[in-house]
Protein backbone atom coordinates (compact mmCIF):
# COMPACT_ATOMS: atom_id res chain seq x y z
CA UNK A 1 0.00 0.00 0.00
CA UNK A 2 3.15 2.27 0.98
CA UNK A 3 4.30 1.71 -2.90
CA UNK A 4 0.73 2.75 -3.95
CA UNK A 5 0.31 6.15 -2.25
CA UNK A 6 4.37 6.49 -3.48
CA UNK A 7 3.62 6.20 -6.75
CA UNK A 8 0.44 8.63 -7.18
CA UNK A 9 2.00 11.14 -4.80
CA UNK A 10 5.37 11.03 -7.45
CA UNK A 11 2.61 10.95 -10.18
CA UNK A 12 0.84 14.10 -8.77
CA UNK A 13 4.06 15.92 -8.49
CA UNK A 14 4.76 14.83 -11.95
CA UNK A 15 1.46 16.40 -13.37
CA UNK A 16 2.33 20.11 -11.30
CA UNK A 17 5.59 20.32 -12.80
CA UNK A 18 4.11 19.39 -16.10
CA UNK A 19 2.08 22.25 -15.82
CA UNK A 20 4.71 24.56 -14.56
CA UNK A 21 5.97 24.09 -17.69
CA UNK A 22 3.44 24.75 -19.56
CA UNK A 23 2.71 28.18 -17.50
CA UNK A 24 6.45 29.23 -18.07
CA UNK A 25 5.74 28.59 -21.81
CA UNK A 26 2.25 30.61 -21.97
CA UNK A 27 4.55 33.06 -20.13
CA UNK A 28 7.62 32.79 -23.17
CA UNK A 29 5.02 33.45 -25.68
CA UNK A 30 3.11 36.84 -23.92
CA UNK A 31 7.38 38.07 -23.43
CA UNK A 32 8.25 37.64 -26.84
CA UNK A 33 5.47 39.58 -28.19
CA UNK A 34 5.25 41.90 -25.93
CA UNK A 35 9.22 42.49 -26.99
CA UNK A 36 7.73 43.19 -30.73
CA UNK A 37 4.65 45.24 -29.93
CA UNK A 38 6.72 47.64 -27.24
CA UNK A 39 9.78 47.18 -29.46
CA UNK A 40 11.24 46.11 -26.06
CA UNK A 41 14.45 43.85 -26.77
CA UNK A 42 15.03 43.24 -22.80
CA UNK A 43 12.30 40.61 -23.03
CA UNK A 44 14.54 38.18 -25.29
CA UNK A 45 16.89 37.84 -22.45
CA UNK A 46 13.81 37.17 -20.51
CA UNK A 47 13.01 34.40 -22.56
CA UNK A 48 16.37 33.16 -23.42
CA UNK A 49 16.81 32.34 -19.39
CA UNK A 50 13.07 31.00 -18.86
CA UNK A 51 13.94 28.46 -21.94
CA UNK A 52 16.71 26.92 -19.76
CA UNK A 53 14.41 26.43 -16.72
CA UNK A 54 12.11 24.83 -19.34
CA UNK A 55 14.74 22.86 -20.78
CA UNK A 56 15.96 21.77 -17.72
CA UNK A 57 11.94 20.78 -16.77
CA UNK A 58 11.95 18.61 -20.27
CA UNK A 59 15.03 16.49 -19.18
CA UNK A 60 13.40 16.39 -15.88
CA UNK A 61 9.95 15.48 -16.61
CA UNK A 62 10.70 12.99 -19.26
CA UNK A 63 13.22 11.00 -16.91
CA UNK A 64 10.70 10.67 -14.07
CA UNK A 65 8.22 9.79 -16.45
CA UNK A 66 10.76 6.94 -17.74
CA UNK A 67 11.26 5.85 -14.02
CA UNK A 68 8.20 5.46 -12.93
CA UNK A 69 6.60 3.42 -16.20
CA UNK A 70 9.89 1.16 -15.04
CA UNK A 71 9.50 1.15 -11.20
CA UNK A 72 5.90 0.94 -11.05
CA UNK A 73 4.75 -0.56 -14.13
CA UNK A 74 1.40 1.23 -14.06
CA UNK A 75 -1.72 -0.20 -15.90
CA UNK A 76 -4.42 1.58 -17.40
CA UNK A 77 -5.50 5.29 -16.43
CA UNK A 78 -2.24 5.84 -14.93
CA UNK A 79 -0.56 4.39 -18.07
CA UNK A 80 -2.65 6.62 -20.72
CA UNK A 81 -1.51 9.11 -18.20
CA UNK A 82 2.01 8.81 -18.16
CA UNK A 83 1.56 8.59 -22.07
CA UNK A 84 0.09 12.04 -22.15
CA UNK A 85 2.44 13.49 -19.88
CA UNK A 86 5.33 12.30 -22.02
CA UNK A 87 3.91 13.85 -25.39
CA UNK A 88 2.74 16.98 -23.94
CA UNK A 89 6.46 17.97 -22.37
CA UNK A 90 7.69 17.38 -25.70
CA UNK A 91 5.04 19.59 -27.37
CA UNK A 92 5.75 22.36 -24.54
CA UNK A 93 9.47 22.34 -24.96
CA UNK A 94 8.81 22.79 -28.68
CA UNK A 95 6.59 25.51 -28.37
CA UNK A 96 9.52 27.18 -25.50
CA UNK A 97 11.58 26.89 -28.15
CA UNK A 98 9.83 28.44 -30.86
CA UNK A 99 9.47 31.67 -28.26
CA UNK A 100 13.04 31.66 -28.76
CA UNK A 101 13.11 31.60 -32.53
CA UNK A 102 10.41 34.78 -32.24
CA UNK A 103 12.95 36.75 -29.90
CA UNK A 104 15.62 36.09 -32.87
CA UNK A 105 13.60 37.06 -35.40
CA UNK A 106 12.68 40.28 -33.83
CA UNK A 107 15.78 41.29 -33.33
CA UNK A 108 15.69 41.87 -36.92
CA UNK A 109 12.53 43.97 -36.78
CA UNK A 110 13.86 46.03 -34.13
CA UNK A 111 16.49 49.27 -34.01
CA UNK A 112 15.20 49.41 -37.97
CA UNK A 113 12.53 51.86 -39.53
CA UNK A 114 9.62 50.85 -38.34
CA UNK A 115 7.72 47.98 -40.90
CA UNK A 116 3.91 48.51 -41.60
CA UNK A 117 1.50 48.32 -38.43
CA UNK A 118 1.67 44.53 -37.37
CA UNK A 119 -1.93 44.49 -37.33
CA UNK A 120 -2.79 41.12 -36.90
CA UNK A 121 -0.39 39.74 -35.28
CA UNK A 122 -0.87 40.90 -31.97
CA UNK A 123 -4.29 38.87 -32.44
CA UNK A 124 -3.03 35.94 -33.90
CA UNK A 125 -0.36 35.96 -30.54
CA UNK A 126 -3.31 36.51 -28.38
CA UNK A 127 -5.26 33.42 -29.99
CA UNK A 128 -2.23 31.46 -30.07
CA UNK A 129 -1.52 32.09 -26.45
CA UNK A 130 -5.11 31.30 -26.06
CA UNK A 131 -5.08 27.84 -27.21
CA UNK A 132 -2.09 26.75 -25.41
CA UNK A 133 -3.41 27.81 -22.16
CA UNK A 134 -6.67 26.19 -22.86
CA UNK A 135 -4.79 23.04 -23.96
CA UNK A 136 -3.41 22.90 -20.44
CA UNK A 137 -6.70 23.52 -18.96
CA UNK A 138 -8.29 21.11 -20.92
CA UNK A 139 -5.98 18.08 -19.18
CA UNK A 140 -6.35 19.20 -15.85
CA UNK A 141 -10.14 19.59 -16.21
CA UNK A 142 -10.22 16.40 -18.30
CA UNK A 143 -12.49 18.68 -20.58
CA UNK A 144 -12.77 17.33 -23.56
CA UNK A 145 -15.51 19.82 -25.06
CA UNK A 146 -12.62 22.37 -24.05
CA UNK A 147 -9.94 20.29 -25.80
CA UNK A 148 -12.04 20.11 -28.87
CA UNK A 149 -12.75 24.55 -28.66
CA UNK A 150 -8.80 24.36 -28.94
CA UNK A 151 -8.57 22.28 -31.99
CA UNK A 152 -11.52 24.92 -33.46
CA UNK A 153 -9.36 27.81 -32.63
CA UNK A 154 -6.76 26.39 -34.61
CA UNK A 155 -8.53 27.84 -38.03
CA UNK A 156 -8.92 31.24 -37.11
CA UNK A 157 -4.79 31.19 -36.74
CA UNK A 158 -4.37 29.79 -40.09
CA UNK A 159 -5.65 32.82 -41.84
CA UNK A 160 -4.44 35.15 -39.56
CA UNK A 161 -1.11 33.81 -41.45
CA UNK A 162 -2.52 34.09 -44.56
CA UNK A 163 -3.85 37.46 -44.41
CA UNK A 164 -0.53 38.42 -42.55
CA UNK A 165 1.51 36.96 -45.44
CA UNK A 166 -0.75 38.32 -48.27
CA UNK A 167 -0.62 41.97 -46.53
CA UNK A 168 3.23 41.77 -45.85
CA UNK A 169 3.60 40.78 -49.49
CA UNK A 170 2.54 43.73 -51.08
CA UNK A 171 4.30 45.92 -48.49
CA UNK A 172 7.50 44.01 -49.20
CA UNK A 173 7.15 44.81 -53.17
CA UNK A 174 6.20 48.47 -52.80
CA UNK A 175 9.37 49.01 -50.46
CA UNK A 176 12.08 46.46 -51.21
CA UNK A 177 14.10 48.24 -48.46
CA UNK A 178 11.91 46.72 -46.29
CA UNK A 179 11.86 42.94 -46.86
CA UNK A 180 14.58 41.55 -44.54
CA UNK A 181 12.02 42.53 -41.71
CA UNK A 182 8.87 41.83 -43.83
CA UNK A 183 10.46 38.36 -43.97
CA UNK A 184 10.71 38.72 -39.76
CA UNK A 185 7.46 39.57 -39.08
CA UNK A 186 6.69 36.17 -41.64
CA UNK A 187 8.35 34.06 -39.89
CA UNK A 188 7.42 35.08 -36.50
CA UNK A 189 3.59 34.54 -37.57
CA UNK A 190 4.66 31.04 -38.72
CA UNK A 191 5.90 30.57 -35.23
CA UNK A 192 2.93 31.43 -34.03
CA UNK A 193 1.12 28.91 -36.55
CA UNK A 194 3.12 26.19 -34.69
CA UNK A 195 2.70 27.14 -31.59
CA UNK A 196 -1.06 26.83 -32.24
CA UNK A 197 -0.37 23.37 -33.83
CA UNK A 198 1.12 22.51 -30.65
CA UNK A 199 -1.49 23.53 -28.73
CA UNK A 200 -3.96 21.74 -31.07
CA UNK A 201 -1.75 18.44 -30.37
CA UNK A 202 -1.52 18.31 -26.48
CA UNK A 203 -5.81 18.82 -26.99
CA UNK A 204 -5.95 15.80 -29.38
CA UNK A 205 -3.46 13.79 -26.96
CA UNK A 206 -6.20 14.99 -23.84
CA UNK A 207 -9.00 13.64 -25.59
CA UNK A 208 -7.06 10.80 -26.31
CA UNK A 209 -6.74 10.22 -23.03
CA UNK A 210 -10.21 11.31 -21.47
CA UNK A 211 -11.83 9.35 -24.25
CA UNK A 212 -9.95 6.97 -25.92
CA UNK A 213 -10.59 8.47 -29.12
CA UNK A 214 -8.07 9.05 -31.87
CA UNK A 215 -8.19 12.51 -33.39
CA UNK A 216 -5.02 12.56 -34.80
CA UNK A 217 -4.50 13.06 -38.91
CA UNK A 218 -8.41 12.94 -39.21
CA UNK A 219 -9.10 16.45 -40.80
CA UNK A 220 -5.34 16.42 -42.64
CA UNK A 221 -6.32 15.03 -45.82
CA UNK A 222 -9.17 17.94 -46.18
CA UNK A 223 -6.88 20.71 -44.96
CA UNK A 224 -3.70 19.98 -46.26
CA UNK A 225 -4.66 19.60 -49.98
CA UNK A 226 -5.00 23.52 -50.02
CA UNK A 227 -1.88 24.87 -50.98
CA UNK A 228 -2.06 27.58 -48.96
CA UNK A 229 1.10 29.16 -48.55
CA UNK B 1 8.36 -18.43 -21.81
CA UNK B 2 5.79 -18.36 -24.52
CA UNK B 3 4.57 -14.53 -23.52
CA UNK B 4 8.58 -13.81 -23.41
CA UNK B 5 9.21 -14.63 -27.17
CA UNK B 6 5.79 -13.20 -28.18
CA UNK B 7 6.98 -9.75 -26.48
CA UNK B 8 10.32 -10.21 -28.59
CA UNK B 9 8.36 -10.87 -31.46
CA UNK B 10 6.24 -7.94 -30.89
CA UNK B 11 9.13 -5.94 -30.50
CA UNK B 12 10.87 -6.60 -33.37
CA UNK B 13 8.26 -6.05 -35.53
CA UNK B 14 7.47 -2.35 -34.17
CA UNK B 15 10.99 -1.98 -34.66
CA UNK B 16 10.64 -2.83 -38.52
CA UNK B 17 7.51 -0.88 -38.79
CA UNK B 18 9.28 2.10 -37.48
CA UNK B 19 12.49 1.93 -40.14
CA UNK B 20 10.06 1.40 -42.73
CA UNK B 21 8.42 4.50 -41.76
CA UNK B 22 11.85 6.33 -41.94
CA UNK B 23 12.22 4.77 -45.20
CA UNK B 24 9.28 6.32 -46.71
CA UNK B 25 9.70 9.85 -44.28
CA UNK B 26 13.51 9.97 -46.39
CA UNK B 27 11.72 9.03 -50.04
CA UNK B 28 9.16 12.01 -49.32
CA UNK B 29 12.10 14.32 -48.99
CA UNK B 30 13.93 13.11 -51.68
CA UNK B 31 10.70 13.42 -53.91
CA UNK B 32 10.29 16.82 -52.71
CA UNK B 33 13.44 18.13 -53.68
CA UNK B 34 12.99 16.55 -57.04
CA UNK B 35 9.91 17.90 -57.72
CA UNK B 36 11.53 21.36 -57.19
CA UNK B 37 14.76 21.32 -58.63
CA UNK B 38 13.27 19.13 -62.02
CA UNK B 39 9.92 21.63 -61.51
CA UNK B 40 7.74 18.56 -61.53
CA UNK B 41 4.61 19.32 -59.99
CA UNK B 42 3.66 15.38 -60.16
CA UNK B 43 6.13 14.46 -56.98
CA UNK B 44 3.94 16.54 -54.78
CA UNK B 45 0.69 13.84 -55.42
CA UNK B 46 3.09 11.23 -54.40
CA UNK B 47 4.49 12.80 -51.37
CA UNK B 48 1.08 13.37 -50.44
CA UNK B 49 0.00 9.91 -50.54
CA UNK B 50 2.92 8.55 -48.45
CA UNK B 51 1.76 10.75 -46.53
CA UNK B 52 -1.06 9.41 -45.19
CA UNK B 53 0.71 6.18 -45.18
CA UNK B 54 3.13 7.84 -42.55
CA UNK B 55 0.35 9.08 -40.39
CA UNK B 56 -1.68 5.65 -40.50
CA UNK B 57 2.12 4.33 -39.41
CA UNK B 58 2.18 7.23 -36.65
CA UNK B 59 -0.87 6.18 -34.90
CA UNK B 60 -0.21 2.10 -35.26
CA UNK B 61 3.44 2.47 -33.52
CA UNK B 62 2.09 4.85 -31.02
CA UNK B 63 -0.76 2.42 -30.24
CA UNK B 64 1.23 -1.11 -30.34
CA UNK B 65 3.90 0.23 -28.29
CA UNK B 66 1.46 1.54 -25.90
CA UNK B 67 0.08 -2.05 -25.74
CA UNK B 68 3.38 -3.44 -25.00
CA UNK B 69 4.30 -1.09 -22.01
CA UNK B 70 1.03 -1.55 -20.97
CA UNK B 71 0.85 -5.61 -21.17
CA UNK B 72 3.94 -6.95 -21.05
CA UNK B 73 5.53 -3.77 -18.48
CA UNK B 74 9.27 -4.29 -20.04
CA UNK B 75 11.90 -3.32 -17.69
CA UNK B 76 15.21 -1.36 -18.44
CA UNK B 77 16.79 -2.18 -21.78
CA UNK B 78 13.65 -2.90 -23.28
CA UNK B 79 11.71 -0.13 -21.87
CA UNK B 80 14.26 2.03 -22.87
CA UNK B 81 13.89 1.20 -26.26
CA UNK B 82 10.29 1.65 -26.54
CA UNK B 83 11.16 5.01 -25.03
CA UNK B 84 13.06 5.72 -28.14
CA UNK B 85 10.49 3.89 -30.49
CA UNK B 86 7.75 6.14 -29.21
CA UNK B 87 9.52 9.60 -30.04
CA UNK B 88 11.74 8.23 -33.80
CA UNK B 89 7.79 7.87 -34.56
CA UNK B 90 7.07 11.39 -33.78
CA UNK B 91 10.16 12.83 -35.13
CA UNK B 92 9.42 10.81 -38.21
CA UNK B 93 6.11 11.80 -38.65
CA UNK B 94 7.20 15.57 -38.06
CA UNK B 95 9.92 15.43 -41.02
CA UNK B 96 7.12 14.02 -43.16
CA UNK B 97 4.80 16.87 -42.32
CA UNK B 98 7.73 18.94 -43.41
CA UNK B 99 8.03 17.71 -46.74
CA UNK B 100 4.34 18.27 -47.31
CA UNK B 101 4.90 21.74 -46.37
CA UNK B 102 8.25 21.97 -48.84
CA UNK B 103 5.89 20.89 -51.75
CA UNK B 104 3.16 23.46 -50.76
CA UNK B 105 5.85 25.80 -50.99
CA UNK B 106 7.26 24.76 -54.68
CA UNK B 107 4.06 25.00 -55.34
CA UNK B 108 4.71 29.07 -55.73
CA UNK B 109 7.78 28.52 -57.32
CA UNK B 110 6.52 26.41 -59.83
CA UNK B 111 5.05 27.72 -63.30
CA UNK B 112 6.17 31.42 -62.90
CA UNK B 113 9.86 32.72 -64.14
CA UNK B 114 12.54 30.97 -62.83
CA UNK B 115 13.84 32.57 -59.90
CA UNK B 116 17.66 32.37 -59.19
CA UNK B 117 19.04 29.11 -59.87
CA UNK B 118 18.84 27.22 -56.61
CA UNK B 119 22.12 26.80 -55.81
CA UNK B 120 22.60 25.36 -52.35
CA UNK B 121 19.20 24.49 -51.61
CA UNK B 122 19.23 21.05 -53.14
CA UNK B 123 22.94 20.20 -51.15
CA UNK B 124 21.84 21.46 -48.04
CA UNK B 125 18.53 18.84 -48.94
CA UNK B 126 21.40 16.06 -50.35
CA UNK B 127 22.78 16.63 -46.50
CA UNK B 128 19.34 16.36 -44.27
CA UNK B 129 18.28 13.55 -45.83
CA UNK B 130 21.90 12.08 -45.37
CA UNK B 131 21.15 12.81 -41.57
CA UNK B 132 17.88 11.08 -41.34
CA UNK B 133 19.27 8.17 -43.19
CA UNK B 134 22.19 8.17 -40.93
CA UNK B 135 19.61 8.88 -37.59
CA UNK B 136 18.29 5.41 -38.67
CA UNK B 137 21.33 3.34 -39.20
CA UNK B 138 22.88 4.90 -36.00
CA UNK B 139 18.96 3.38 -34.16
CA UNK B 140 19.49 0.15 -35.95
CA UNK B 141 23.51 -0.93 -35.46
CA UNK B 142 23.29 0.96 -31.80
CA UNK B 143 26.04 3.27 -33.66
CA UNK B 144 26.92 6.12 -31.17
CA UNK B 145 29.58 7.15 -33.58
CA UNK B 146 27.41 7.65 -36.32
CA UNK B 147 24.61 9.15 -34.07
CA UNK B 148 27.52 11.75 -33.18
CA UNK B 149 27.95 12.18 -37.02
CA UNK B 150 24.77 13.28 -37.51
CA UNK B 151 25.06 15.76 -34.66
CA UNK B 152 28.17 17.37 -36.47
CA UNK B 153 26.15 17.49 -39.62
CA UNK B 154 23.31 20.10 -37.97
CA UNK B 155 26.55 22.80 -38.50
CA UNK B 156 26.79 22.55 -41.84
CA UNK B 157 22.57 22.22 -42.67
CA UNK B 158 22.11 25.96 -40.44
CA UNK B 159 25.43 27.14 -42.02
CA UNK B 160 23.75 26.47 -45.70
CA UNK B 161 20.12 27.89 -44.74
CA UNK B 162 22.28 31.40 -43.91
CA UNK B 163 24.14 31.30 -46.97
CA UNK B 164 20.35 30.18 -49.03
CA UNK B 165 18.94 33.27 -47.18
CA UNK B 166 21.61 35.96 -47.76
CA UNK B 167 21.52 35.14 -51.42
CA UNK B 168 17.69 35.23 -51.79
CA UNK B 169 17.38 38.79 -49.74
CA UNK B 170 19.80 39.99 -52.20
CA UNK B 171 18.03 38.76 -55.23
CA UNK B 172 14.41 39.69 -53.96
CA UNK B 173 15.82 43.25 -53.23
CA UNK B 174 17.40 43.19 -56.77
CA UNK B 175 14.05 42.18 -58.53
CA UNK B 176 11.24 43.12 -55.79
CA UNK B 177 8.11 40.99 -58.40
CA UNK B 178 10.30 37.70 -57.46
CA UNK B 179 9.65 38.12 -53.63
CA UNK B 180 7.20 35.55 -53.47
CA UNK B 181 9.08 32.83 -55.12
CA UNK B 182 12.43 33.93 -52.62
CA UNK B 183 9.91 33.48 -49.91
CA UNK B 184 9.28 30.16 -51.34
CA UNK B 185 12.51 28.91 -51.43
CA UNK B 186 13.87 30.35 -48.37
CA UNK B 187 10.63 28.16 -46.34
CA UNK B 188 11.72 25.43 -48.06
CA UNK B 189 15.50 26.16 -46.53
CA UNK B 190 13.96 26.44 -43.15
CA UNK B 191 11.66 22.93 -43.30
CA UNK B 192 15.22 21.38 -44.57
CA UNK B 193 17.08 23.00 -41.38
CA UNK B 194 13.85 21.73 -39.52
CA UNK B 195 14.37 18.14 -41.54
CA UNK B 196 17.78 18.24 -39.94
CA UNK B 197 17.01 18.88 -36.14
CA UNK B 198 14.54 16.59 -36.13
CA UNK B 199 17.30 14.01 -37.47
CA UNK B 200 19.33 15.29 -34.84
CA UNK B 201 17.08 14.78 -31.96
CA UNK B 202 16.36 11.14 -33.06
CA UNK B 203 20.57 10.81 -32.99
CA UNK B 204 20.30 11.92 -29.60
CA UNK B 205 17.62 9.81 -28.54
CA UNK B 206 19.85 7.29 -29.71
CA UNK B 207 22.92 7.84 -28.13
CA UNK B 208 20.33 8.35 -24.52
CA UNK B 209 19.10 4.96 -25.65
CA UNK B 210 22.45 3.08 -26.02
CA UNK B 211 24.73 4.91 -23.43
CA UNK B 212 22.11 6.76 -21.11
CA UNK B 213 23.43 9.39 -21.60
CA UNK B 214 21.56 12.65 -22.16
CA UNK B 215 23.21 15.37 -25.11
CA UNK B 216 19.93 17.27 -25.42
CA UNK B 217 19.94 20.84 -24.74
CA UNK B 218 23.92 20.64 -24.39
CA UNK B 219 24.81 23.25 -27.11
CA UNK B 220 21.78 24.97 -26.79
CA UNK B 221 22.83 28.31 -24.66
CA UNK B 222 26.11 28.49 -27.18
CA UNK B 223 24.49 28.09 -30.14
CA UNK B 224 21.07 30.30 -29.87
CA UNK B 225 22.31 33.30 -28.84
CA UNK B 226 24.00 33.90 -31.95
CA UNK B 227 21.09 35.85 -33.37
CA UNK B 228 21.17 34.37 -36.43
CA UNK B 229 18.24 34.42 -38.67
Amino acid sequence: MMRERHFDEELSDLKKRLLHMGSVAEEMIHLAVKGLVEQDESMAETVFSMENEVNALHIEVDDTAMRLLALHQPMATDLRLLATIVKMNSELERIADLTVNMCESTHFVLGKAAVKPLVDLPKMAEIAEGMVSNSLKSFTSKDVVLAQKVLDEDDKVDNLKDKIFRGLLTYMISDPTAIDRGISLILISRNLERIGDHATNIAEDVIYMVQGRDVRHKTLEMEKRKYKM
